[in-house]
C-alpha cells in the first residue's frame, strides 16, 4: 500500500506538505495541491484512518448495542442509526447483546478499546459509569432514565392512552393488553400506565397481562397469548405491546374461528414492517424510530463538541389506522 | 485513561515489561504478571485498539455491506454475522448502501481506510478489484460469482425446483413465480430456472414474473401483485422470491374473497421472521442463512491466514411446509 513517502517522492514534495493536503492544514498553492492529489489518485492512497484515529484520539466510530438484532424493532432503528451516522461521517460497530449482561459488559470494552467517538444502548444499562469517566457519551435508546446517560424514549404512556381511546371509540368494552416482561424495568411499561388510565376514564374493563423473558428472547408468544385469550373470553379489543406479538394474536384469533376487526379489535406498537404485511394488516401505534435514531446520533456528535444536550428526551407517537381496528 | 507507563510505575517495572504482559510475549514470571494485572485492574487500564491494530496493519473488523438492513432477510443475516464474527473476536462495521452504486464505493473506501480483515457483500459488487490487489478478502453473499471474490450462496436452482414440486404434489396445475428484478443479473435468478425445469418435467403451466426496481427499494409489491393475478386468473399455485412478497400476495388475495391454502396455494423464499407470522403463515424455502454467515467469516479468518478457500460455495436448501401450501 503507498505511504505518504511515496506520495511525497513521485508528487516531488516533502511528506509534511502531502499530509498537509490531506489533512486540508496550513497554506498550499493551488498547483502544490494538483500535483499531490494526482500522485495519491496514480498510487491508489487510502488514507489510514486507524493512524488518524490515533493521532484524534477517537475513532469516529459510533457503537450499538441491540439485544436482537434481527426482531424488526430494532432492524428498523439499526438502519435509521446508520443513515443519520452516515451522513454525519460517523460508522457503526454493530452488537447483538441477547440480552445477556457478560456480553454487554464485553462489548463495552471493546468500545473503549476501540475509542469510539459515542455509544447507543439499546440493551440494558451496565456500566455507565465507567463510560461517565471517560466522557464518552452514552445514549439509551428505550431504557431506564439515567442520569449519567442521555436518554431517548417515545412518550409510552401516550402510546397506550391513544390505543385504549381508539379500542373505545371502536366500541369496545373489555380490553386486554399484552405487556412488558416480568420482572423488568422498561419504558415500555408506560404503556399499561395510559392504558390503564384511560381504561378508568372511559368506565371499560381493561386488564394487563406480562410475557416471560423466554417469550421476548425467542420472539416467540404463542403460549402468552392463548392463556391470556382462554382467561379472557369476554375479550373484544386487545392492545399488543409490539406489532410482531400483534401478528400472534392476529394468528391466534384465527386459530379460534374469531374475526378481525369484526369480533376483536387489535392494535400493535412499534409501526414496524411487520404492521404492513399481515392480513389484516395491524392498526398501530407509530414509535418515531427514525427521528429518535437521529437525534441519538445528533446527541452524540454535539456531546463530542462540548456543547450541551438534554438529559431526557421524549417524543410523541400517533396511531396509524389499518385494517385490524 | 491510564497508560502503560502509569502501570508500569505502579507495579513497579518497566513499560517494556508491561507490554510483553499485554501483548503475551517473551519470559514474565508468575508474580510480575500478577503484579502487572493487578495494577491495570486498579487504573482501569483498557488496552488501545487502535494502536494495537495499527501495529497488526488489519483491525480485527469485517466490513459489511447490505443494501437494505431492515429488509427481513438482511436483518436475518447480519444477526447470523455478528454471532459468527464475535465467536472469533471479530467486530462488524455496518453499512447501508440502498442499493446505491456511489454509497458503495464510498463504503468500500472507508473499509480500506480502516484497514477492515475482509469484508462481506451483499449489495451489488463494485471495486472487488481493488480489494483483490490490496489482498483484503471480499466475500459475495448471495451475488453474482466473480473470480476475485469468495462467492457463498444458497442452491437457488433447487429452491425453485422444491417450489414447483411441492405445489404440482398438492394438485396445482396453473403455477405463477413473482420472481427477481428487471434488468439484475442475480443468483436469485436460478430460482426461476429450477421452478420451470419442474414445470416442464411435470407438464403443468408456469408463468415468471419479474418486479421493478422501486418495488424492491421500498418492499412494497402491490402493485406488481395485483397486476400479476389479473392477467394470469387462472393461477391455482404461487411461488413468492421472498416470504416479503408472499406475505403480500396473501393479503391481495383476501381482499380478492380467495381462501389459502384452499383456493391458491402459496410458497415463499427465505424463512425469515414473517413466514412465521402471517395468517395463514407462510410454507417456505429455507435458506441457510445463519450456516452461510458462519462460512462467510470462517472463510475470512482462514483467508487471513494464508489458508486456501473455496471459490465458490453453494448451500442447499429445504422446503418448510407452514399454512398457506
Amino acid at each position: 500500500m503507498a505511504t505518504i513517502k511515496d506520495i511525497a517522492a513521485r508528487a516531488g514534495v516533502t511528506a509534511t506538505t502531502v499530509s498537509r493536503v490531506i489533512n486540508n492544514r496550513g497554506y498550499i498553492s493551488e498547483e502544490t495541491r494538483k500535483k499531490v492529489t494526482q500522485a495519491m489518485q496514480e498510487m491508489n492512497y487510502q488514507p489510514n484512518e486507524l493512524a488518524r484515529s490515533l493521532a484524534k484520539a477517537h475513532s469516529n466510530t459510533i457503537g450499538v448495542i441491540v439485544p436482537h438484532i434481527s426482531h424488526p424493532f430494532f432492524s428498523k432503528m439499526i438502519s435509521a442509526l446508520e443513515s443519520a451516522a452516515a451522513k454525519r461521517g460517523y460508522k457503526i460497530l454493530l452488537c447483538n447483546s441477547k440480552d445477556q449482561p457478560e456480553k454487554e459488559t464485553e462489548y463495552l470494552d471493546m468500545f473503549i478499546s476501540n475509542r469510539v467517538t459515542g455509544v447507543v444502548m439499546a440493551s440494558r444499562d451496565v456500566q455507565i459509569e465507567k463510560f461517565h469517566d471517560l466522557k464518552i457519551p452514552i445514549v439509551n435508546f428505550e431504557r431506564e432514565e439515567n442520569t449519567e446517560a442521555i436518554t431517548i424514549q417515545c412518550d409510552n404512556e401516550q402510546g397506550g392512552a391513544l390505543a385504549a381511546s381508539h379500542l373505545a371509540d371502536c366500541g369496545c368494552r373489555h380490553l386486554l393488553h399484552f405487556g412488558g416482561i416480568v420482572g423488568r424495568d422498561m419504558p415500555a411499561d408506560r404503556r399499561a400506565d395510559g392504558f390503564l388510565r384511560v381504561c378508568r376514564e372511559r368506565g371499560i374493563e381493561g386488564e394487563v397481562l406480562l410475557s416471560d423473558r423466554l417469550s421476548y428472547g425467542s420472539m416467540h408468544y404463542e403460549s402468552y397469548i392463548e392463556k391470556g385469550l382462554l382467561e379472557h373470553p369476554e375479550t373484544d379489543g386487545i392492545f399488543a405491546s409490539s406489532d410482531l406479538i400483534a401478528a400472534q394474536v392476529l394468528q391466534r384469533l384465527y386459530a379460534m374461528g374469531k374475526r378481525v376487526p369484526e369480533d376483536i379489535k387489535v392494535i400493535g406498537f412499534d409501526d414496524t414492517v411487520i404492521a404492513g404485511i399481515t392480513t389484516p394488516s395491524i392498526t398501530t401505534i407509530h414509535q418515531p424510530i427514525e427521528e429518535m435514531s437521529e437525534l441519538s446520533i445528533a446527541y452524540i456528535d454535539r456531546r463530542r463538541k462540548g456543547e450541551m444536550v438534554p438529559n431526557v428526551t421524549t417524543m410523541p407517537v400517533s396511531l396509524v389506522v389499518r385494517g385490524s381496528a
